[in-house]
């Protein structure tokens, strides 16, 4: 923290941020809030089974991928595969409980699974927000910007993947322009592209050049998401996708994409048995595909605006299937994917906050392990924005902090201090306080303490203004983590070439 | 929520705002959630007990007060009270561990403690903020109408105290014309003024006169706030205050308020031990005034800015030490008095928002019996805001939602819609869904869900915008709730009197 308070404090503010500090990967440490008993959630698993079994789950358009089922035992017919219980599940036993996923950069390494909480951007939007342009389609150089942030923060563990589309790039390449980004801007881990196998072998390829062909089949250089189309159907983009990952023994995320009242029933309990029943079943596809290739069990799920069919980002029922899916991934031994910072509101104001805080204080009550989305995210998902991120950055500080188990030793008790201070006195100048006031409580850099009259001497600046400047800031100090130019010259010369490969598809 | 949905859209908003909706006190239906082992538990009572017997808490200027502790076994050195285990805990035994605090309108009546919940405006700020005029000091005018908003709330389980300071009002009268506003502009349970004994007793007599003197005495009308003066250390004036409610059989909620580094230990165990060592001393001595006084358990904890000093609301410390001394209190069978919607920011930003929804979030996982600033606050509790003030009950509502039961019953399972609905097709026109469409999902009515364009051509309005003309509109139709007018002029004869009679301080 001193390095952090010195650089925003000191005059020289461009000289210093490129000091990027270092923070561990957040390990979960509060006791487990589990919302069922035993005998819920074999309920859910119960129904789950039956929906495996007896309305099954569609794996459109791949017929090697029907192939596959057929040879471990599952009964498909008319593409519609069914499940019975004993086979799914011996299936789902084969993935880990926990793995490794690599970076370039060794230190930044993350552990997915059991306690451990990995935070990465958000995925997927079309749309671009700032402060000073309003809203516009988003292109490659706001996407660099974002793996940029992303690098910069001490509390986003991970690259992410598709943070924006870059649509100014050609749909069919642009998948080679993310890749580069996430290894040239950054050293943390990152996502593979999923829209088909071509794509995900290109990420393969990519991630061997910079890290090592069978570095990265002893552990995943990349965890790749993996969307079902609810209700209950996989298709072939998807499927292609999950095939070459797994093969090449890289993580997934499998993770049903639900809007409840309409991708899934309106409620709780019937979006849970579904979305379990979805995930299980991609599960067992890819331990098919491989034994034992890292997975990762996902759900995603929204309610929905019964006026405008909008999905509701941030919904109290969301909170609820947050922590009862997280309930699930955990009865069955499977690292876990969900929550973040999600928000429907289209600007970063108090909506947007008080939805993404909703999301995140589940994801953390959820003990998630991998938090797509944690910071970044507007607009139900359809727009990134880099003031948004820096303010969802700050709360993913204070969330390591929540996350950190009760402290009750001797030292935290202070009894020496509660012996002395008279009463009515003050604890400011102790020796407890001496040891510990530098450590002793989180200290955001976004959020402002200040007097109302100093904060009106400052020019009355909100949140999302403190944002901006600091995010234009962070941006003129950034500098690139070393890259092997070897490495550098090989990436840009595979891209190169596959540029002149790939056909556009129309 | 009909009549909620059709007065938002309806074309003549003012005549049907006037019909407030009814919504029934919330009752936490999840799990607890304890972040400590028995044995945690044990340690800190442990060491609060050796706070209590070998340091002591100040009881001052208040002669009569050490006599009755005297009476009771417990040993008083120059106005520091001794508590051995045995004594503190024999009386704090005596308070009931629930009761119902009644309302003018019966229908009001709100239980207090167990797995009920209360939601009560923000307390005590001298500043009103609102969007058109920014911060100024706060009025009557501006207290009336926070009373209006929390009676048109449906979420608002309680009409609150001194929501704002009412600076135009001489000090030493301000306390009658607050309760006045909550008798009139409301029939929601309230809380009395706490600056005085006799400004106590006064409290006391207006309730007796709208409540009657034998019903109040039955279960109390006014639950008020008792702070103690951390560290270690109650004034004559709030135990004055404390003994006249206590006497009345009136409620009063015992917190330390507490900046800790300051006026505790820098660090979450030692604030928790010295909280909760003040907490238990001023219960017992106010079972010692009255035995069965109904009394409520209370905390209210933020971290210090090591930059300025100032206190930082909606640190991830205070959620944890809300958590803890929620688990002490049930430890001790007590009603818990914490959290609410507390925030550092200025104005209604996406910060106030994060940090809001922080310890509201921390509030329900705690749950939290009584949760004073539930809604309205800014500014570290020096402003209070309306346009706050509603998307503060927006989240209640969602709270609401958020604490209900998770249903796993058959109707829940959905079994069904799941069985009916093709891979890849929908479910919202399913039997289930029609079934359960209308109730399956928290719906807004200050957020915004609509697409990026259709907010657009509404104004681009942001929540405070929305909030601010929300809460216009709010005014514009406000019907008070009928009052006897015998009990009115009783009461206005009542004030007539005692503004000739007080005498200001200097």
């Amino acid at each position: 923290m001193g390095r952090r308070r010195q650089r925003r404090r000191g005059g020289d503010e461009q000289a210093q941020a490129a000091v990027i500090e270092k923070i561990a990967q957040p390990v979960h440490g509060l006791p487990l809030y589990n919302l069922l008993d035993e005998d819920g959630v074999q309920l859910i698993h119960q129904k789950s089974m039956e929906v495996l079994a007896e309305v099954g789950i569609a794996f459109m358009d791949d017929p090697e991928a029907v192939g596959i089922l057929q040879e471990h035992g599952v009964d498909v017919r008319d593409e519609t595969a069914y499940f019975d219980e004993a086979t799914v599940m011996e299936y789902v036993n084969k993935a880990p409980s926990q793995f490794t996923q690599i970076a370039r950069n060794p230190a930044n390494n993350v552990i997915v699974g059991g306690n451990h909480m990995i935070f990465a951007p958000v995925y997927g939007p079309p749309f671009y927000w700032t402060a000073e342009r309003g809203r516009r389609e988003a292109k490659l150089a706001d996407f660099v910007d974002m793996v940029k942030l992303a690098y910069s923060s001490p509390y986003m563990t991970h690259s992410g993947g598709t943070i924006v589309e870059p649509t100014d790039e050609p749909t069919h390449t642009r998948h080679l322009d993310m890749v580069y980004a996430h290894l040239k801007y950054s050293d943390k881990p990152f996502m593979g592209s999923v829209t088909s196998a071509n794509n995900a072998a290109d990420s393969v390829a990519m991630a061997e050049i910079a890290l090592g062909a069978d570095a990265i089949r002893e552990n995943p250089a990349m965890i790749s998401l993996i969307n079902i189309s609810s209700p209950r159907r996989m298709d072939d983009r998807m499927l292609g996708a999950l095939k070459v990952y797994a093969r090449a023994k890289q993580a997934t995320i499998i993770a049903p994409f639900i809007v409840s009242g309409a991708m899934s029933p309106a409620s709780v309990a019937g979006t849970l048995i579904q979305a379990n029943a979805e995930a299980l079943a991609g599960i067992a596809f890819a331990q098919m595909v491989q034994p034992g290739t890292p997975v990762i069990y996902g759900t995603f799920q929204t309610t929905i605006d019964m006026k405008s069919g909008a999905p509701i980002l941030g919904a109290p029922e969301s909170q609820q299937t947050l922590l009862l899916s997280a309930q699930m991934a955990r009865h069955y031994g499977l690292p876990f994917r969900s929550g973040g910072s999600l928000a429907s509101s289209k600007i970063p104001d108090a909506q947007a906050a008080y939805e993404s805080a909703n999301m995140l204080q589940g994801t953390v009550a959820g003990r998630v392990n991998f938090v797509l989305h944690s910071a970044g995210w507007l607009e139900g998902g359809l727009a990134a924005s880099p003031e948004k991120f820096l303010m969802d950055c700050e709360m993913l500080g204070m969330m390591h902090t929540l996350m950190k188990p009760v402290d009750i030793s001797d030292e935290a008790q202070a009894m020496d201090s509660l012996r002395t201070v008279e009463p009515g006195g003050h604890h400011l100048g102790t020796e407890h306080t001496m040891r510990n006031m530098r450590t002793a409580f989180y200290q955001a850099e976004l959020f402002d303490y200040n007097s109302a009259e100093q904060w009106e001497a400052e020019g009355k600046k909100d949140a999302v203004a403190r944002a901006h400047e600091k995010y234009k800031n962070i941006l003129k100090a950034y500098e690139p983590p070393a890259l092997d130019p070897a490495v550098d010259d090989a990436l840009t010369e595979f891209i190169a070439k596959r540029k002149t490969e790939i056909e556009p598809e129309f």
